[in-house]
């Protein structure tokens, strides 16, 4: 295992552009528009919290050939100048009467004249970064139907990691690894569920995490009622379930795990809930290779996790990921991607328990040319106790 | 100063209501469609993280009489359950078929029947948060021309804010206010721009911030490149400027403010542009009350600090402040938003520096009855020094 380095070498976005351009010509298209903070970094390794900011729109466009453009506010043409893109046409945004629309469409010109299509996401999981009166402008700037589905391209190119990009999941998995290890110094009897929440958040940082995008988690007697609420001030009490699932991000990368923890020893209930927990992650991690498909896995989990029952609130037992928390593919019966080597996914069951709770498991896995390598530390059946 | 409690009273959620439904009257709306993290909570109460997933739609209807009615996830339900609202509708995503479309389709059917107009935010600084094909299928199920524009109701109604999210907003500024104050325990000659950043974070937690969506910053002698870029790796050295620049979170609620420090004793053309961004800014704060506008406090700081001169790559001079890190208005020459009492703005003058450098300095300020508060500690005209 490399030790992860900052930043990727030019080459691997030349190689990003190159595939893409090819998907492109199999395609019709002429250009590709991105809008979105994984899109734009994709191709450009523009990285910043600056998306955290709504006001303005960002966009980098592919052409047919040749290296992307960016199309961006002034105020990051600084950043946008240290990343291999060299063609960087700037606005001074926020503008009231023409907040980069203009620009946008020069450009979108310069590379697809004519009627040369213009792809953008349209599927599940994207959505298109400009506020809905500029994109009625531009398209009434552009010939008619000019600006159609991306075919999935950068979709389909993200599915798969690069090495450098697997280093870096690595670096995040391994820092939210030594995260969980010292939950002991931060949780016990008595302690508001809320403080657990800080300082476990303090500790990703101190374990080297670039920041922590995403903490959910919960707790209560027997487990807890869902997995995206915030953090009341309730104290943990003996006999209560803890669960904690972090999204933090090395690099701009992320992982995405959970762990639970008994406080005090576990009750007969939880402790045979987190043996079927794990045996279910463990029985798709061994079916996880190229070649499978991707409802392989939900079926594996679902028939221990819940026998008999197909489909749960949460919707899904896992994910893609990388760039973002989640990611294309979702872990469900109707999925039928193949699985590559280079896929990172998670690998989430959950089971209901009785008064309404619920206890779910959460693992991140790579798939390598012969089978699958756990990235997150693989857990014994047995629930942490603190 | 009351302490802030977390959560809202029903009240101002149905307040909230009341006052969207007497805009959409008056512009002929039948329902308002939401479908960002913050319209959704502003109406709901739905305070969560997991937004950070991208998978999943979530859609709020605000009808003109009655509740909002919730069309979400299912994984969402639980949470949605514990707010005020009681019409919560669930499809199981993600859903290949149908990611909740037809019941959104339905629903909308339900509360604006016929040709009924359906408003979306499609102002700058929104977006439509769904997939592009998803929104032509919408389109498709609905009469023709059915979904147009909210006439930025919401817009209109979060830039003024309540007791209770001033209660908030002025916790989170007082909490980085104390992370600010202990920046001396984690940066000196020698440590790395990435550590201070990581540390400070950690101090944003242990001085009481849920979590920490944004941090940016910069060093360098006599100034920083941008106020974008991630931290690199150098190490700070004497002569340099720090700036560290938060958007911190209290209950769902924004801080965002900035301070420079000065490694070692200042350069007089450090101390200098320091003394002018504080001027600047409490020029504009002098002018801000009830009744002045948005482009005077423009002038103000930007007749100060950049005289002879209008606009600079940043593009504005501060914006509005809440439930987003940032949010309108924008202070830039064009806007003639009259101030309020209630609203909250950041005032963020920049002065330009030889070589390329910048320096920016960051306050967060309430429109009071008869003028303004700062929120953030008002800085003197001395640079801190490390």
């Amino acid at each position: 295992m490399n030790p992860a380095t900052r930043g990727f070498d030019p080459a691997e976005f030349k190689d990003r552009v190159r595939r893409a351009q090819a998907m492109m010509q199999d395609a019709g298209l002429n250009a590709l528009l991105m809008t979105t903070e994984p899109e734009v970094r994709y191709y450009t390794g523009f990285l910043t919290r600056f998306w955290e900011s709504p006001t303005r729109p960002w966009f980098v466009v592919v052409p047919a050939s040749g290296d992307p453009i960016a199309v961006i506010p002034s105020i990051g043409a600084y950043l946008m100048g240290q990343t291999w893109i060299t063609d960087i046409r700037t606005w001074q945004a926020p503008d009231y009467d023409d907040d980069g629309i203009g620009l946008l469409a020069r450009t979108l010109a310069d590379v697809a004249p004519g009627n040369g299509r213009i792809g953008v996401a349209d599927q599940m999981e994207s959505h298109l970064r400009m506020p809905l009166s500029d994109l009625k402008r531009l398209e009434s700037l552009l010939p008619q139907g000019q600006l159609c589905s991306d075919a999935q391209i950068t979709r389909r190119l993200r599915l798969v990691k690069s090495e450098a990009e697997i280093a870096k999941i690595r670096m995040a998995t391994a820092i939210a690894d030594r995260a969980f290890d010292r939950v002991h110094e931060i949780a016990s009897t008595g302690t508001a569920l809320s403080a657990v929440f800080r300082d476990f958040q303090r500790l990703c940082l101190e374990e080297g995490a670039d920041w922590v995008p995403y903490l959910a988690g919960g707790a209560g007697t027997g487990g807890y009622g869902d997995v995206i609420s915030p953090a009341s001030d309730a104290p943990l009490c003996r006999g209560d379930v803890l669960m904690l699932d972090t999204g933090l991000v090395w690099d701009g990368y992320f992982c995405d795990f959970d762990r639970n923890y008994s406080i005090g020893p576990p009750s007969p209930q939880v402790a045979a809930a987190h043996a079927r927990l794990i045996e279910a992650t463990q029985s798709a991690f061994d079916l996880a290779r190229p070649g499978a498909l991707i409802r392989d896995l939900f079926h594996a989990m679902n028939d221990i996790a819940n026998p008999g029952q197909t489909g749960s609130d949460a919707g899904r037992l896992g994910h893609g990921l990388g760039m973002q928390l989640t990611e294309w593919p979702s872990i469900i019966p109707q999925d039928d991607t193949v699985l590559e080597p280079g896929m990172v996914l998670t690998l989430e069951p959950g089971v209901a328990l009785p008064d309404g709770k619920i206890m779910v498991h959460e693992e991140d896995i790579l798939i390598t040319e012969t089978g699958a390598e756990y990235l997150s530390s693989a857990q014994s059946k047995e629930i942490r106790t603190l």
